[in-house]
């Protein structure tokens, strides 16, 4: 049975709580079981983690580097900013896909440039939640 | 039925000629046979159009953009240098998901910018051809 | 009697379609009947040519630029991007007149720059079609 | 009755002493007669006025900002620096035309950059005095 | 026997006519007959192509690209723009050689960067039509 | 007693007329009734100058730099283009104090910098005209 | 009663220990009580929070930011860096207030942009410990 | 007897896990006692501690800045952003020295500015785990 | 006779005020004495202007720049930021000598570069109040 | 009969040393025997200098500067750093033609600018050592 | 007496070759001739070393720089690129003056930066071979 | 026996000479006998180099630069400028440690980037004279 994390990073735990007149009142949670759902037949185990810590992501992906078969990560705005994230990622063996909900090009330009693209297997930007199913599906 | 076209821009044509070696020898039409293949259940009509020329992109968008339910664009180098390609996705009603055979953010600084990001529903790079399957599969 | 061609380029056949709630119904052509009205006294004649192909532009210019009295250039989005057909602008003899309908400068950083102003006669920026009424009136 | 102002900003009193053999030795006053001589059958009142001083600049866009029909504006050396000025322009009633005598963008990269631009009407550039005509008969 | 084209891009066309009492009347077909004279001798054969079409461009490196043993690139102002221009050159097998007739480094800084030099075998720059010919030479 | 006096830079004369809508009708003056009621206990004399000129500023700066006990400069669009200024803000012995009523930073990008900053006691930005009131309750 | 929280970010615990003869050996506890003593008749609740850690200051802010009326934060150098605590600032419905002791703009370049600036209510910078003062008073 | 305290950032705990091949199956607990052994004849107690979170190097920085006699600190990726890690380094009393494993000069440009260096007692770069042993023989 | 002009800008009628104790009790009136004592028996008439007022100075270079010999011009902070400065010394006939009385060149990067450097004759820098004299020398 | 001299600069007297498995083991005085014999029965005399001076290419410029017929200089490193080479081939009357070995676009970024090329007459780039060959030829 | 030594850097050996209808045929040696006459009355001893040399110039710097009086340095085009000459200058005790025959500032862009006049007495730009003159009577 | 050879770049032969009260009276040489004296009982034989001339530096380098062991290089301000000396670097065969004597990150930007660095083996900055001991330690 394959293996898969989606990593959340800082500020996402607000989903559900912040604009809910756009976001909606569903949060990250809700999303999880509605995801498990979508893949209940394919042979996959989803599990989830989110932290505003910079170090717990670090911490996560060595533990998980090396035995999960993939990886989803939103690192949010740590993206843009932290090279020992992406240092992280390319050190372990799992192969990683960036999502990001929001299509950050239409942003700020300090949100155009990623430090983690260069050393993910592939980006996904701007579907929404639905980037996440994307994601799992490309390791199905 | 969905009507989706996938449209492919400089170069994109030599897929299967260049580097069989690493690429294979399977040209973009043997791709569209596959591709087809996997929505053959879904009610989507897929269609295929490449060319070399940035005005022809422009014509082709024009033409279909007003009656076409989605439009997965590969617009290869013209993504880094067309501004009046970004104008022509901005204009049209058909949402455009812009989609990278190769992970762009590990290439020539002059190819991590894109001017087609910002104006696309969303972003797809560096899944290999199985990126425009999961452009479609949104669509769908 | 003097011979004055309007150009447009890429994205400028949208007119009267594009967002008609702002730029009303009327496409160009119309623009140019009531144009042609406005200067039925004068000795001019007016002609009309766009095109979404930057070498299509070239051509026409290298075309008419030895045998006109005034070209009226609306280049669009290759404004900024297109050496070429300032190098073009530049080789020819008639005298060329850079148009844009919107303010370009209340508009994104990349369209503040125009490789065609420093070697056209005159830029006319912002007065919407008004511009080009404005520019041929200069060559009458 | 239209009420239309000229404004012309620091050096441009010089018109008619520098380099008279090229300009020739006409003033802006004599200009300014022939001017009102082309719009003596329309309902416009044209009136001008000239300043070395940045903060007369401001003065007078404060003073006639609302209550004119139009003012066309060549602030000189003053375009590429003065925040101030911009922020004047912004913040009057009237319409503001920029008009500029030479093409700027022939000239050095620091007289590129137009702070007036952004807020203004309509920019008129390289037209010699005739830009100064055309921008009268956008107000008429 | 040796197959080498000489690839000319936007603009080149009008040699001959643009400031002849600089660049003389010859077109740059009578170069090509006096140049075929050079190597009448050598088993060299020399075809000429010719378009402002950048896209056209593309489209003629593909079809020669696999069976041409030498091919002459002056791209002119795509040189500095052309991302596309730079994949098709490095896609393709034939060897290609960037030629300049003027020497872009004493002209405007826009010129001074080239997208093909990195992916060309050579640069030869400032030579006037002689490079031409001393192109075709390291060939034979 | 302590004497502070509050100067404003250019277009701030406008308060009160532009944009009443979001401002209010209060002028300056008005607030000026206002804020000295606010101190009438305190040992402190208030005083108020405007002027739209760079040179006045300076010319006052001047003047009371050496007998004033403080200083409120809210210098408006000269904060971001005047080494002047500051160099006279750095040349008196009086201390100044910033202020913005806008949070300048939300703003245009050529806002950001202040030249006035680091020459300054202190820097108080984005609390509308409570700004002027903060500054002065420092002094006192 | 008023709720208020001084949050201060990473190194900011050191003061009365870091150079105790230039800041004073008085700890910002001590602060505190002497704060909290100046705001004793006001309807107003101070309690303060520090860390070193970046993800504790967003858990804080996520914490406090629906339920207090006013937070004012020192992030000290994460100020500088920190997209993440930006994105917190802006999420949240309490206004924050930033305050710098020292004035950050006499310091190195890269203290001089802030990240927190565009998303908070407003700035004050270099009143020393006084501008926390300042801060609590705008909000009572 | 001297204390000397080497401190390792981000993913540094990965040492002999990530690629081995290269870098060889021993960790940094194994190399200690390599290092132990080499100044067991010197006045000095050596002890380690790593940890992947920024907040956690500020800590530990404040708890033995004051009575450890030297420190070793290799930040990793947190060297080329962490302004908040080079005022701790600042702050403290004990110096500092630099250590990176790898040449940093040979990799992305990124990692060519080090926050720390400035405020550092010396660097030493690209000796490998030696880096480490002359940092300490410097301090013995 | 020959007639020079010393002109000098924003901030230098402070000389003598500011920092007595470093630039000596003497103003620039003092100096002005000890001038024209230097040159009693050259045939140069030597008169003084001073205005912080940028407008000011483009008046009087207007009014002295078609009959006097020589000027000497510390435009001070005002060098590196008027554009109307340098268009001014560019279109009078009377040459101009640039004088700094300190080495602008150890001072802030922004007084670097100076607008008027390319208009002026010659540049001094750096030579106190003697700088003046060896300026008039040169027109002597 | 025509005097060609070439000159080399740093580093490139290690020819035949450096690299034999690449650059094969002849050195540069092998080669000058090669092309000798090229050049054996054309009227032109061939002489060949290097130094890893700037100083000693300097005084060979000025020293056949005026009495050689071509210079054919492959400056090295000083390429991309020297103004004092550039403005000595400026100075001097025999033309100079730029010639590098490798293809220095295909190198590091401050390898691709280049102070000599808009002084010379013309710049051949990456034909190994056959460049030299092609300028000689085209003196020739 | 005076000890004052004239030190003049690449290519300044040229004059009254380079361009003699400009430049005139006169040699700097011509010069000194001329400029000794004009100082025979002063207690002042005049020298002259010029070199295109770096090395050299930092060798004369060091040998000269504890005992001259004074030195005028035009370093020509190392004025632009030698930081080790600015150390030179720095690191002697004899006062430097930088002196420069054109206009540096009316020329290209890499010469309006120089690396020795922030550790120079004063500069002296413009003043054709007067400048030199003017250097030598601050000295006396 | 090991052969190191010590090498000095521009300026650094004026140790002992330039501000003895602060780098003490002793020169390098004294420092040599010193530095001799602590590697007596090791199989190291120790030499030094001192020059101003950037060519003799390269001539150095390939004189030694296949039969030394180990070469320690100060190359003083041709740190930052010098593409030729990274070039001998790279070029010969013995490993090159970079050593500077005072932390150069503490001092103008433009000494914080070096051409050497990442051709060389590794680098030590800051130790003082120490540092040529740590790097000497590492060859033995």
């Amino acid at each position: 049975m394959l293996q898969v994390m989606i990593i959340n990073g800082p500020n996402l735990n607000l989903l559900g709580r912040r604009q809910p007149e756009i976001y909606g009142e569903d949060t990250f949670d809700d999303f999880m079981i509605h995801l498990k759902g979508k893949f209940v037949d394919s042979d996959v185990e989803l599990s989830y983690f989110q932290t505003n810590h910079e170090g717990e992501l670090l911490d996560k992906l060595h533990e998980i580097g090396w035995n999960y078969d993939g990886i989803v990560l939103n690192a949010g705005a740590y993206t843009h900013s932290s090279i020992a994230l992406a240092d992280a990622v390319a050190a372990i063996e799992t192969p990683v896909i960036e999502v990001h909900i929001s299509n950050v090009h239409k942003r700020e330009d300090f949100r155009h440039h990623s430090f983690l693209s260069p050393v993910c297997e592939g980006v996904i930007v701007g579907f929404g939640l639905r980037g996440y199913e994307l994601a799992v599906q490309y390791f199905v």
